[in-house]
């Protein structure tokens, strides 16, 4: 009866987040996962293309947020004010309060040439998604392409330093002092 | 007697571009480059790790020439003075007289998944170097992070519009645009 409960996903990722943590990521198989979820092989398979994309599946959610955001935003909208929102929608909805686990993340990523190169790709399809948000608001590619990359590198920035830190600074305001931070460097 | 000519790595280099060309990067076999370059396989991989390799080659030497320019700064200098300098160098010295090679080149990388991914390894690293350049500088982690990133896109997105654009704008006129439309959307 488990396999049918509808959080088959989040078992799934909390599954292998723990076995991850207890036997590392190389030794953990796809079959283990599924046991210790209390469900099948084909069911992991539904949910997910390998064991690496356990990892990046809060990735992809964050470009479609990251699309839908952008689509939804008033027609008058200045591309900077745009940002700002996104990026907060982005820290509360798929960051905030999940240090913990974000931290362990970041050290597995770190720990596997493999994970590393997902992790570059993610990057890129969420910049990639940001561009083509501004792209069908009518922006120029280069315009585009520069707000793209200079948002993807401020989320990235700011996590990073979110969690390197130990105060109880939230992400947003991160986000916030990094772009001060990037106005005072280059404005 | 060829083969223990100087310009052995720029003939390869030239000779698996020229190849790629006619017959496709996924048909050209490193025996055949190194034919064509006439040199041995041998000194093909004295020179190259693989064939991918050819491709990025110019990448690592701007991540070295880059740690380079960052050591020999002025110890006054500003950061985005370091940042202007090193962009106009890299333009001038990496980019500039070469449109049409790397206009080619990019439809390579674009064609293929595995140099697609090895593109993405090269960006991270050359902003690797530059962030390390930062630090070494004295700079915070975020700060250097911020900059690195951020000189990056510079890079990436001004070298994307010059090879767009059939007008004799110089890349690093473009760069100077890149970093005014930057103050615009962030200032």
């Amino acid at each position: 009866m488990s396999r049918w409960r509808p959080d088959a996903r989040q078992r799934l990722q909390q599954a292998a987040l723990d076995l991850f943590a207890e036997q590392g990521f190389a030794e953990t198989t796809v079959p283990a996962i599924a046991a210790r979820a209390g469900l099948t092989t084909r069911t992991f398979f539904r949910h997910f293309a390998d064991k690496r994309e356990v990892l990046f599946a809060d990735d992809a959610e964050a470009s479609v947020l990251v699309a839908q955001l952008m689509a939804g935003a008033p027609a008058a909208a200045e591309p900077l004010t745009i940002i700002r929102e996104g990026l907060r929608a982005l820290a509360e909805n798929r960051f905030e309060g999940r240090k913990a686990a974000l931290r362990h993340r970041r050290e597995l990523v770190r720990s596997d040439a493999g994970l590393q190169e997902r992790d570059l790709r993610k990057r890129a399809a969420l910049a990639e998604a940001i561009r083509d948000g501004f792209l069908a608001r009518g922006l120029g590619a280069a315009r585009a392409a520069l707000l793209a990359e200079t948002s993807v590198t401020l989320v990235y920035v700011s996590v990073a330093e979110w969690l390197d830190s130990d105060d109880d600074r939230k992400l947003d305001d991160i986000v916030g002092e990094m772009l001060a931070a990037l106005r005072a460097e280059f404005g």
